[in-house]
């Protein structure tokens, strides 16, 4: 049992996890081994404070480097559903781990692609985010692929293994071939659309009729992943103290709300990690 | 008239500044020439993203780089009022100046010397913050100088100057002597005791009546400082865009709660920037 599992490694996970270890927290830090794409495509960051005009590359070799120093490993897994039990949390992941934490802070970030009409309605009714968690149930099916990052290929060929017929929609410049049973499609859908279950990709000029749809990215939406999150506008509702509406579950970062910037993620993350240690002090 | 003023030159208030600048604002950063003297003195700190073990010093002087940068130069001003008139606000200093601006943000962080028993109790009635100010009030009077750093000794001597009998209280060592007329006492009163007025400091084995008492210090509490703000056990009230209950003014930093840590304060003040860009786009 973790004392803490924190959920992504951009300016707020970083944070949060060098102030947990500086309190001597047995923690887990979920992330990306480049730490953050949003972070390391920055061209130049101006307000910083205390590195001065550095591109997002440096700034994330800085924290890279921190984390080195600091003995903090990244495990490269990405999160599919946080489950609070009774007095703890269960963290599923894309490569099928599970694990157990007393606390977990949220700090997912905000997703940079904006999330297709109708997806959110269907997750769990024909559209998932987990390759290797749904896709034995559309062996031999059609189904189709948005795929957001070069990153998530391996998963697109996963699927594209089990289905009948995919449907592969790649959102980034070029992507592989994923095999003849494949047809590429270079365009984003305009809606989703089904009746219990998702039934059909829309677009301007056709319709698709799918048994079920994949979307593949960097990270979901907070109230996917996390069950009974309350949420406000997309972001999760936090206190000053970084506390949700989940007794032990904070979060930090873009994900809470705007202004996206990296000293705003810092500090929150900084903030939850603390609320953590008082958290678990007061269950001791 | 300002766009903003920003009280403060820690991490809080320099965080505010470069984001204020990268948004082409029109502000002032009243602080210190060493910006910070508490960060100048930490011994090393662990877990600010992106600075990995950094003496205080170095942090400091990353700071005043990044500032010098960025052209936005320090005012060397200690405030010693702000006034919420009807649609800005007035600042005075202790150099007698007087600014005026649209929006305020508090940086001011927290004192490190815990008000005498009294002191709050009596401001403006008897105890002052500031020297020359209210220094010619106490024209040949008698009149107690409480000191909390090497750095207010010339108010200590203008206060001298004026004062007819000084007892000099300095709370650091090596204290200059401030001349024949000054009684030096290196303890610190128990507390401060009056009527109307402050007549009286009381130690453990004597009592000395003053007309007067001056508390020479690094910041004064917000409330102080601030008539008619919103206060909770010391700290400024925030909401999460680090508003105040005053309109146009904001808080970020130590002055506005726990924890105090760089991160946080840094990630505050850029985020009570950004509400200040908000709030003069609205009133424009």
């Amino acid at each position: 049992m973790w004392d803490c599992i924190v959920i992504g490694s951009g300016a707020a996970g970083v944070s949060a996890a060098l102030t947990l270890k500086a309190n001597g927290k047995n923690f887990l830090l979920l992330g990306s081994p480049e730490l953050s794409g949003k972070i390391s495509r920055a061209e130049r960051i101006l307000n910083y404070p205390g590195l001065s005009a550095v591109t997002g590359a440096e700034f994330c070799a800085a924290l890279a480097g921190q984390l080195k120093d600091m003995q903090i490993p990244v495990a490269d897994e990405r999160v599919t559903g946080v489950y609070a039990m009774k007095d703890f949390f269960s963290v599923l992941t894309e490569s099928g781990a599970s694990f157990e934490s007393k606390t977990v802070i949220l700090a997912t970030g905000v997703e940079a692609v904006k999330p297709v009409p109708g997806e959110t309605e269907f997750v769990g009714r024909g559209v998932s985010y987990c390759a290797t968690c749904d896709g034995f149930l559309y062996k031999g099916k059609t189904i189709a692929v948005v795929c957001t990052s070069k990153r998530f290929e391996h998963e697109a060929k996963y699927l594209y293994d089990l289905a009948g017929k995919v449907y592969f929609l790649p959102l980034y410049k070029s992507p592989a071939d994923l095999g003849e049973k494949a047809e590429k499609i270079v365009r984003k859908p305009l809606r989703i659309e089904g009746g219990l279950r998702a039934e059909k990709l829309v677009f301007d000029d056709r319709e698709i009729p799918v048994d079920g749809i994949f979307m593949l990215k960097e990270s979901v939406s907070p109230a996917v992943l996390v069950g009974g999150l309350e949420t406000e506008n997309g972001h999760v509702k936090t206190g000053r103290d970084m506390s949700t509406n989940l007794k032990g579950l904070f979060a930090a970062g873009d994900c809470t709300g705007r202004p996206y910037q990296y000293a705003k993620a810092a500090g929150e993350g900084n903030v939850a990690a603390h609320s953590v240690c008082e958290f678990l002090a007061g269950r001791a």
